[in-house]
């Protein structure tokens, strides 16, 4: 195992170190517990809803780059590929209450639902409300590995972005709820892997793959997909992404949406762009225009060579919220480009 | 071989038509020739100078994700780690020209010097002035595979924002010039391979790596550094790569600068930010304090697994460009950020 670290127990504390270091204007990092929130200057004014999520590091920028105005208040990395326990999550859930409540984001593992339900707990004892949203937009397994249900992957973000305006803007609690709600049902994500990645702690690949092949539908842990696939042309992997997503979400010509090409870590730029070309001319097929297309590096899996295709569907009130301004390390868009 | 792609000699064509399909807004590909320029309503005014930057392509962002107001006003991408031709050069030279003057932005490769030299003898034909500015901030090597000189590498990026805030403010073409090559003058880099990439239309890894080795001083096209050394932690890696940057820069307390740690493009984020980290407590070992930091993927080799660590020495003319508002695909600072 070859990797940029020092100690592989140590990867989550020293990279969040280092972001801190790089983005203090954006973020902060509290050792004891470990949690990342918004910095002194971008807190939230009393009155507003809190918005956190969390969950196993390895997706970096998810969900720490996150963090900032206009989407998270604070978010709760785990060991790699681990669900943080309720304790940071509440740790977070006090620095973001400002009194209206908070919503805590949450991806469909049973780690992390155990754990933040717990913490919601925690909460209503001193008075906090809480209100889950769980995301589970993978298409590829109904159950998996790590999950009753399906998985939450890369639609998680746009999630967060929906949840995170509505918060901003001075939402109440229900409010920011139902429409984080709304956003969790109109998306649908898929994704194939062309290579493992490596624990750091475990130090060997967590899967085997042949020379020819593609593990299709991969978890973002390196979960078994649906099926393994010989290795095909760049049109022909989206397609099988699209065709998935598009009728589980049953797209209709002249509808709005989010297309989404994520980068699983380690996939060049020219890559995901060849594939976000043909899900541009699938979607011109199918007669979507009114597309807002995000290609990079956004729900990881370390160095994992793949890709994944998100859709969400857009209504008028959650096309406002995806365009609305946010300032944090892995999304900013200001109000002059939205 | 398995990457996303339909055809090897297809790479380039299809994933600049990903990328103007995805940010239609920021900029425009053209075929025939084969350039990126900004978007019809991004382009600068009548006499404001040009800016242009190419080279070969496989090291996305470089140069197309750099388009657009505050930085270039078009990149040229040659095929996959070979210099574009002077035909395309001379096309974005007439696009950019308005009446004042381009400027060439060229990384430090025998191919590319002879390009652009030829193409600045086309433009002046046409009586467009043209100023070439040289990047040559690698100082791993002396000479290297193509290249008399040093290399040009990641502070390439450093060099088109300098010049890009410059034309913008409507500086003249001697002063965009002048601003470009002290930045050049103040920036230097230096890279660790972990791993090779592969060239699509070659088929197999540029180079061999054992289980425990790293090619110090790697270039972006996979050409032999300073020395293979046998894999160390993140921070004895980060201290040689410092090391060799802050010493022949010259760098001393109180300076300012721009710190640079620039992922290869299958390198995982939390590496690159332990990374970071390292930098940030060498720098304040020195006396740095006044930084502006960057962390993630600039200029990278294909799925290239590997770090780079660039340091500009700023003034306070450098350091108003460098935060100055853009507005391109890979760096995007509004001015209420700057």
């Amino acid at each position: 195992m070859k990797k940029l670290i020092n100690d592989a127990e140590q990867v989550v504390v020293e990279s969040l170190e280092g972001l801190a270091l790089a983005h203090p204007d954006i973020i902060e990092t509290h050792q004891e517990p470990l949690i990342v929130t918004r910095s002194a200057g971008t807190v939230k004014e009393r009155g507003r809803v809190g918005l956190i999520s969390g969950g196993g590091s390895g997706h970096e920028p998810l969900h720490a780059g996150f963090v900032g105005r206009g989407m998270l208040d604070a978010a709760v990395p785990g060991p790699v590929f681990t669900s943080p326990t309720p304790d940071p999550i509440m740790a977070a859930t006090s620095f973001a209450d400002q009194g209206a409540g908070v919503v805590y984001i949450v991806k469909n593992y049973t780690g992390d639902v155990l754990n933040f339900d717990t913490a919601a707990e925690l909460a209503e004892m001193e008075d906090i409300e809480v209100e889950q949203v769980l995301v589970d937009d993978d298409v590829a397994v109904e159950d998996s590995t790590f999950t009753a249900g399906r998985r939450g992957v890369a639609g998680t973000v746009l999630v967060e972005k929906v949840a995170g305006a509505s918060a901003e803007r001075g939402d109440d609690l229900q409010t920011v709820a139902r429409l984080a709600r709304t956003a969790a049902k109109n998306v649908r994500s898929m994704g194939v892997a062309l290579s493992a990645c490596t624990v750091p702690h475990v130090g060997k690949p967590s899967f085997e793959l042949g020379e020819n092949e593609v593990e299709c539908g991969v978890g973002i842990h390196g979960e078994p997909g649906c099926e393994r696939i010989p290795m095909a042309s760049a049109d022909e992997i989206t397609d099988i992404l699209f065709d998935r997503v598009a009728q589980d979400l049953g797209l209709r010509a002249g509808e709005s949406v989010v297309a989404l090409v994520n980068g699983m870590g380690g996939t060049p730029s020219s890559e995901l762009y060849i594939v976000y070309r043909r899900v541009a001319q699938r979607l011109a097929e199918l007669g979507v225009e009114d597309i807002r297309p995000m290609v990079g590096n956004y729900v990881t899996s370390l160095e994992m060579r793949g890709v994944s295709v998100t859709l969400m569907r857009l209504d008028e009130e959650l096309a406002e919220l995806i365009d609305a301004p946010a300032h944090t390390i892995a999304w900013t868009r200001d109000s002059a480009s939205s």
